[in-house]
């Protein structure tokens, strides 16, 4: 099912170029180019055929139909008015970005058919060498229009959502923020807390545990300093959440208050045996 | 090859019945017998073969050239001076709390051939019907003998573990508690807060990083409430760690100090790629 003559991405990192494998995979674009800053990740992305062809100059964004910015959340705002003067009105833009309402406002105003989006299926291993079109399947894509929003360009990105197998929630950008910052970015605070809390040679007796509950701690630095800062103020607030609950467990542990830790982690485990 | 004749475990849920499985697998016993509270249990861990027999009463116990004890860590130094009756002086004794100083203390006392040890192997599921004889292969597993331990009932103790194919760590009680208090229990204090943390009407967008932070959330909380209190000390102190980091992380957001914050996260980033 074609929905797009020329496919530009920007960013062939671990979500572009697992767009680029699954449009090109389920015959979504006639084209997939993809733009990189290095020539050694568009030559991987060539050679996985993520992508047709790929440069490392912007101006390749000419002539698209579909405009993915898949570039960390300050790259996207910082190449945006940029692209804007390459790509034509009619473009529809779009982007994968971890926070919404800071890059919704300015691209919103830069692009006519702009639609912001974020695929809840971002992994703890970066870079092109990582990307898989099997991680949009069955995964939730988050879909951030406003007032101003292109019906039309809304419903083409909602439609590749859709073939790239993700199910579909639209929600203003703002309400996009304050949820991923308690279900993905304190965990992601609390995870490289963790990793930073053990002495080197403490790590040989890490065992299942302290390994998942620190996997994500191996994300991207550069993409998650970016989120951290982009959505300071929902953070702040989660983490605010997650103290008080660590302090419930510190004062019931320090009055040895079995009752109580008792009455604590059975709602944990009931909260956490509701997901898969 | 046969190590005992007659193993007794105390407890056969998820370890104690991991247990039963193996040795009978790999006949290091003639006979296995289970001792539970509940019938149920009982009924479920012959039923899988990971008992010949079981019982409700400690005096099943009689007659053991090995008694297991594999129930939460309180428990277990309450049922401690009863088993201490009905086994002969003869007997090796071992347990796989998760926590060592005080079992190891109040054990060393009661049993002549008493050898302290802690399988890290364990589950967010908890109960016999979650048993699987593989969870010990290729784990560590700790023990903790003392100045008066018996050397052959630790050579046994240990000749058991190589058998069920776990890697065998000695070191002191006070030691293995000050480890898994940074390496277990701190990681289950932040993903029990961190599930406590999400509203229930936003754990629908929870995605694979809050999924693992999460995982071991799920775990028993009679037997983690008891942990938390037996390795108060140590437990308190790592959380003052933990929340150092999380304040360092808090700090730089705060300031947005995208530089601050690249040095903290490659450091867990770094720490996190050493394990697998």
């Amino acid at each position: 099912m074609k929905l797009f003559k020329k496919v530009v991405i920007v960013g062939t990192g671990l979500i572009g170029g697992s767009i680029g494998l699954a449009i090109k995979k389920k015959k979504l674009a006639d084209t997939v180019i993809g733009i990189s800053r290095r020539r050694s990740t568009i030559d991987l992305a060539r050679k996985i055929k993520a992508i047709d062809s790929g440069f490392q100059g912007l101006s390749a964004a000419r002539g698209a139909d579909l405009l993915i910015l898949a570039v960390p959340v300050n790259t996207l705002v910082k190449l945006s008015p940029r692209l804007s003067k390459i790509t034509g009105r009619e473009c529809i833009v779009t982007d994968v970005g971890s926070t919404k309402e800071r890059i919704v406002a300015k691209l919103d105003r830069l692009f006519p058919n702009f639609v912001g989006a974020h695929p809840l299926a971002g992994l703890e291993k970066s870079g092109v060498a990582n990307a898989c079109r099997c991680i949009f399947e069955n995964a939730l894509c988050i879909i951030t229009p406003t007032k101003s929003t292109n019906k039309r360009s809304l419903r083409k990105v909602a439609a590749l959502w859709k073939a790239l197998g993700s199910r579909i929630v639209f929600m203003p950008a703002k309400k996009h923020d304050r949820i991923t910052a308690i279900v993905s970015h304190l965990p992601h605070v609390a995870a490289f807390s963790l990793a930073n809390s053990v002495p080197a040679n403490y790590l040989k007796f890490a065992a299942g545990g302290f390994k998942s509950t620190t996997r994500i701690a191996a994300s991207d630095p550069q993409a998650w300093a970016q989120i951290f800062i982009a959505n300071k103020k929902n953070i702040l607030n989660s983490l605010c959440i997650f103290e008080k609950n660590i302090d419930g467990i510190k004062s019931a542990i320090k009055k040895e208050d079995h009752a109580a830790l008792i009455r604590i982690l059975k709602r944990s485990q009931q909260i956490r045996e509701k997901l898969a």
